[in-house]
């Protein structure tokens, strides 16, 4: 069988199974977080964030099934870097006034990182006219958006607290 | 002589340091960039951000010299990790018509995560009273936000002139 030329299906699968790969990675991680972070509110933070990663992973499970694939993750070295900025942060900062906002930081630069491949892949699903997934990544979406938003303000009141 | 405790002052160095790996990580990487994407738009882009980027560079090399220290890279996993994603790309979508939207995407979640890291640098150096190396990592944040944008209108294009 000759090689087929790859297709934005193609593209939109392989993107699928990195961002599958990377909300179970960081699925495995947040509880780590939640485990060193110094303030309440930041540890509740990441729990309840891990909660809501796990309705992620499903949404992504319901793309693959739209898409006849076998939900399959492939490594993403993306957020595998990530993780282990974040264990730098954790192990270097473990004992420091300034650990929550490291974590936060990198927990941020998480966010973004997932609300760039959301916004990419709801891109492609729309060209590719699978409005069922798209409305499904969507969802996720705003939820990334909603976490990014409550994870500046807890680095912001981080922040004041080492003021005061 | 005794482990001092780290602060917000040692965070804000180790950021930089992750910075300033990055951006010399994505100097090297656009001129690759530039030559595989298939678009002469895409190809123009890249060599413009290439230039910004020198310019960036040196902002962050003028933030070292105002904390009094030597511009040293810190290697950043997360860069190397989106670097090796786009050289997958490049590679495996090497003569797909998809290839200029897969580049666009790494692209972005580049920028994506150079936004949120200048974010948070801006926040503590606002927070440590360093106004000046504010006001250069603010520049610098504009820039990334354009470019932004404008990757996003590419990608828009990219993927009408597939669906045409």
């Amino acid at each position: 069988m000759a090689a087929k030329e790859k297709t934005l299906e193609d593209l939109f699968h392989e993107t699928l199974k990195d961002i599958y790969y990377a909300e179970k990675k960081i699925l495995r991680t947040l509880p780590k977080l939640a485990k060193g972070a110094h303030s309440k509110e930041l540890k509740a933070a990441f729990e309840k964030h891990a909660d809501e990663t796990e309705g992620q992973v499903e949404r992504l499970e319901k793309v693959f099934e739209l898409i006849d694939k076998a939900p399959r993750g492939k490594t993403c070295p993306a957020i595998d870097g990530l993780a282990e900025e974040g264990a730098e942060v954790l192990q270097e900062f473990k004992t420091s006034d300034a650990l929550d906002a490291g974590l936060l930081a990198g927990a941020q630069a998480v966010e973004h990182y997932e609300i760039s491949r959301y916004g990419t892949l709801i891109a492609w699903a729309e060209q590719l006219g699978m409005r069922e997934a798209a409305s499904l990544l969507r969802e996720t979406l705003a939820e990334e958006k909603k976490t990014d938003a409550a994870l500046t303000r807890l680095a912001e009141s981080s922040l004041n607290r080492m003021a005061a």
